[in-house]
């Protein structure tokens, strides 16, 4: 997942040689969990897996170290397989150690010749925004480090040795939380870790004080953007989860093949609840210029209808459109049928596409809408669709859903 | 909801008066959302629903202060509707002020008489572990003031002002965050904002600064739970969503009338997904005497069956034990009909049921499963079961879902 921002100022590629590593050889204790959480699933891939992907779509990156223990190398290779062969060329597996600075230590020995400037970043900190990533490399550029700061969210406190008393509290306008990514000349942090003494490899966290220490350098603190957080506890695997399927929520395609009101309900209701931007298109054709990558698509058509014409509809829409892992599309039926009747003919048509399509790995869903039923039932209906296109559920393909 | 570890050592009440501060008046501008976050729907209930409740659930809390601001006491009133009055009659309302301390300083000053102790807490953090906020008050009533502290998750660094270099950054290790809740003896936290400037008034952060610097009392740090997160980006609601949605999934019901092979499957699945601790039971009556409340109730039946019978065991369960806002009662019947064949009279009797127990707000679904299909339907109904309380979704009340 790529974010971006909208300020164009900063757009524009990076024209010296950038390379990234990426501990991940941690052993995530404080998750709760029998495995380390970069390798956590959310949406039914690693943790690990959304980092990459965020990395390898930045064209500047030339390569990506990823550092793991020896236990999950195999686990790193299967990550792998699910990105093309251009980009997996770019990675680099290696070993890790027993401790962070250690582990960050094998991954800038495996750095590539001719870079310049090294970014370093924690798996676990899968939204990485290119644009924030460019303003970060280039002030290590210019300043032999940087780093991404964030706003103290608590106050700090120190307390006492011996009975753990209040000691002082620090002025939060003075100090702020250092996060990743950050970035060094590739000198500077290798005379850095050179340097340092085996203490720093063994409690140290923070690589902007050992450049400072060991390499001279002082780094600039760039204010990050608030999607900077890490994935620390058992809870932010919900959190990562949301904002991945709000991502996935963010550009809905309604094709409508009649003046259904119900498009409009819906239209409406998917902005209101899910703060998506939404596209009516009433004609097939168009929807395939317009479009490139589809990850909500409902359609919409009054019933009886022609299924097997919707049949092709949908082979048409899916062949002539990007649609990803996780996409879902929503076929809305409104007719004055009465429910039972309409069922089983849709529950075999709906089950139909979802095995003909399973290898788009999309997610399909019917709801059909009794007309003849009560005044709300638009709304039960439009609270279905937003609940299939939030929850983007895999088990749930092929189930036909009934408003009445 | 009311978290509880096992540590039995803590147990029992505490014998002196003590009242609750809940300052709710901030406007959650980090949220990026219209409405303050503590205000925000989870689960169909603002957040501060929770922390209320959580409070309320602790019998030696003799009375808490929220403080809302103006705009804010009509939904205030609304949400304190869902506690029964003896709860109610424990909460007070006051406005806000303009700032985080001032309107703390309204609370305090419609603590009741008598009281000794003192909490304060966010309305943003809405799992309260009943044991820790023994320990917290008593170490209050010892020391005069004490808070809860969780170790840093980001090294705290010090920027230059001029040019935003690194100054210095701070020894993790001498460091904590400050966290909620806090208490405080009445007498010293009312002395503190007593003698205080307007300036601490307007711009501080920290209660256990103002007592230490003006009342001359020292808090006391107690590491507290990972659970004392704070609610503060966009992302969290996602994250405090689905803990509730754990919390509720924590113990699971299978009602099996019979060996179903399945109901075992069952077992095991949720056991391993969702980490839930799993009862099956057999018998009807058995169940009714065995358990007081009932987030997740999974029944087992061989297809086709009497569903009158059903109908009745359904009243039956839930007239006899409690449940609650978001339980979820899953139909899993197994047979040998083909779905198409059975899926009008499974939909007719689910609706109907669904709108029989509507007053229990209790999410009714059933999942057919064809036996006759290929051998790993019972893994997808499983799948479908388990998507089903996790989700828990009031808009999907009364469909079915068929594996087949």
């Amino acid at each position: 997942m790529r974010h971006k921002t909208s300020m164009a100022a900063d757009c524009g590629s990076v024209d010296f040689p950038v390379s990234v590593v990426l501990p991940a050889a941690g052993s995530g204790e404080r998750m709760g969990l029998a495995i380390p959480k970069q390798f956590c699933s959310v949406l039914g891939r690693p943790l690990l897996y959304y980092t990459l992907q965020a990395f390898l779509s930045v064209g500047w990156v030339r390569e990506i170290i990823v550092v793991v223990s020896q236990d999950w190398l195999q686990e790193t290779s299967d990550i792998l397989q699910h990105f093309p062969t251009p980009s997996r060329r770019k990675v680099t597996v290696v070993s890790g150690a027993p401790t962070r600075h250690r582990s960050i230590w094998n991954g800038l020995k495996a750095v590539g010749t001719g870079t310049d400037v090294v970014v370093l970043h924690d798996a676990v900190r899968p939204l990485v925004e290119e644009d924030f990533l460019r303003r970060i490399v280039v002030a290590a550029k210019e300043n032999g480090a940087a780093g991404a700061v964030r706003p103290l969210i608590s106050t700090v406190v120190s307390p006492t040795k011996t009975d753990r008393m209040l000691d002082h509290s620090l002025d939060r306008s003075q100090y702020q939380a250092s996060e990743m990514p950050q970035a060094f000349r590739y000198p500077a942090i290798t005379e850095a870790y050179q340097k340092c003494i085996d203490h720093d490899l063994d409690f140290g966290t923070e690589c902007l004080h050992l450049v400072q220490k060991y390499a001279g350098v002082s780094a600039k603190l760039l204010l990050g953007p608030s999607s900077l957080w890490k994935v620390t506890l058992r809870k932010d695997l919900y959190a990562i989860e949301g904002v991945l399927k709000e991502e996935l929520c963010k550009n809905v395609v309604i094709l409508s093949d009649c003046k259904l009101s119900l498009s409009q309900r819906l239209h409406k209701g998917i902005q209101e609840k899910l703060s998506s931007e939404v596209v009516l298109f009433n004609d097939q054709e168009q929807l395939a210029t317009t479009c490139q990558t589809i990850t909500t698509l409902i359609l919409t058509k009054s019933f009886p209808c022609d299924l097997e014409k919707t049949r092709d509809t949908i082979s048409h829409v899916l062949e002539g459109t990007t649609v990803g892992d996780r996409s879902v599309l929503v076929l809305l039926l409104c007719g004055a049928t009465p429910a039972l009747d309409t069922m089983p003919r849709l529950f075999m048509f709906t089950q139909d596409i979802a095995e003909e399509t399973k290898k788009h790995s999309v997610i399909i869903n019917s709801v059909y809408v009794d007309s003849q039923a009560s005044s709300d039932v638009g709304d039960r209906a439009v609270a279905m669709v937003i609940s299939l296109i939030r929850q983007r559920d895999p088990a749930m393909s092929g189930q036909v859903f009934v408003a009445q």
